[in-house]
């Protein structure tokens, strides 16, 4: 059976008109279905207003105590909550998780990391409360799938020690796809700002059609693909190798599976 | 079967003493169970943290649009996911739950209300985003029960349009009691800052063992029971009408069934 796991990033769930039209595209995905999603900017937001600064070394939030905390109530609380009552408008019977949930996604403290900064110099980085991820229950969650229900992730995890761990949604969208792998055919969607991986990232139209690891090979060489999406589609060739059918990277307005760039 | 359901008040879950016992209590409760928490404290600091002021009025919560964040932020994300995560550690497979996640309680926005307020006028009230049950989905959380999942439920419901409605902890609890009760034997374990129903008010030994319909007209009658005790002990008697086994007004500390004051 096929099953659509989409990950959409915090700025489309946090206006109200992106999110009203995601909803509705994530709606009209035929089968089952999961969403996994972001809210970096609520946190941020929210934080803020709290008086907690927000910390980011190479794109990456800092999470010390406070922040843990702000982002429990937010990616848990508010972005989660808001999107499942909303789904259940539209018919879908969302279920809102985090990885503590039923031990969905177990996940261990990142220990300080070497980091290349933004000019060139390497930096021992704490990243404080930061989950990488350990295990995700594919069983348990197509338990869930198999009885119509749908889950919204919230990008929190747990260490199995009573701990509440921030983790990257799109992390979180990779080792759901790859935990799902053995129970369906998944199709594994990020959706971001540009409409696919581009030739030329001044054209929107410039969208490569299919990436394997052959071309991939070739496109990095040639230099076409290069700085942040090299990762992007390293990962989404890990999820390919361990049983994911396929990962489009596309447009959050288009998430039909029919637009942007399928790696397979 | 046996199912325990306990409810715990926001003063026990939020300092971190009584957390720790109470999760210690909860967890060596034999059988299947459900926790119901509050949070109010949490929501109240954290909302004023954030400029927002709370209005009480017969001590309920007035919810407005920006309180309706911080409960949803507080309740569903903050104290939630914390007890789950703790829970896990206990090795109990915790389940956070609002009414939103998988429809499992409906409730409608209550419309404007006359309050009879302490110095005795009569005044209407609207208490905002705040939702009376309509139905609570007792089959859907048996399912999850029997495969050894434990719900633990955020006092937060659904409209079915889309909109996240908070509702009273006790309220949660009660119905979810009802729910569950054509599926098993339900104790419903309702606790607060008193040994249990006292006959002295100054005297903790004082707690009357047992209540039932028709000593409860007695204890009305001769003075008693009056005040808020009224509403709780009506509350537990209509659950019992509606096939709860035995209702427990108990201290937090004393949740293991064997203390405190049984109605049935």
């Amino acid at each position: 059976m096929k099953l659509t796991i989409v990950k959409v990033g915090g700025k489309i769930v946090e206006d109200e008109s992106t999110l009203q039209q995601l909803l509705g595209d994530f709606s009209s995905i035929d089968g089952p279905k999961v969403l996994i999603h972001g809210g970096g900017r609520s946190a941020t937001k929210i934080a803020a207003s709290l008086g907690i600064e927000s910390v980011m070394i190479g794109g990456r939030r800092v999470t010390d105590e406070k922040m843990l905390n702000v982002v429990t109530m937010v990616y848990g609380g508010l972005v989660n909550k808001n999107i499942v009552a909303r789904l259940q408008a539209c018919g879908i019977n969302a279920l809102g998780l985090t990885g503590a949930d039923m031990n969905v996604m177990r996940s261990h403290k990142r220990a300080p990391k070497l980091i290349t900064m933004d000019d060139g110099a390497q930096q021992m980085v704490d990243f404080g409360y930061v989950g990488d991820v350990d295990a995700c229950d594919g069983q348990m969650l197509a338990s869930l799938i198999d009885k119509g229900i749908v889950p919204v992730m919230a990008p929190l995890t747990h260490d199995g020690e009573g701990h509440i761990l921030n983790t990257n949604a799109d992390t979180i969208a990779g080792e759901t796809a790859k935990a799902l792998a053995p129970f369906y055919d998944v199709t594994l969607i990020y959706s971001f700002e540009h409409a696919g991986v581009l030739t030329d990232p001044e054209d929107e139209s410039s969208v490569i059609a299919h990436i394997n690891e052959q071309s991939f090979e070739q496109l990095k060489a040639d230099g076409t693909v290069n700085g942040g999406m090299i990762p992007k589609i390293e990962n989404a060739l890990d999820a390919i190798r361990k049983g994911v059918s396929r990962v489009i990277i596309t447009k959050a307005d288009a998430i039909d599976g029919k637009h942007g760039t399928i790696i397979s």
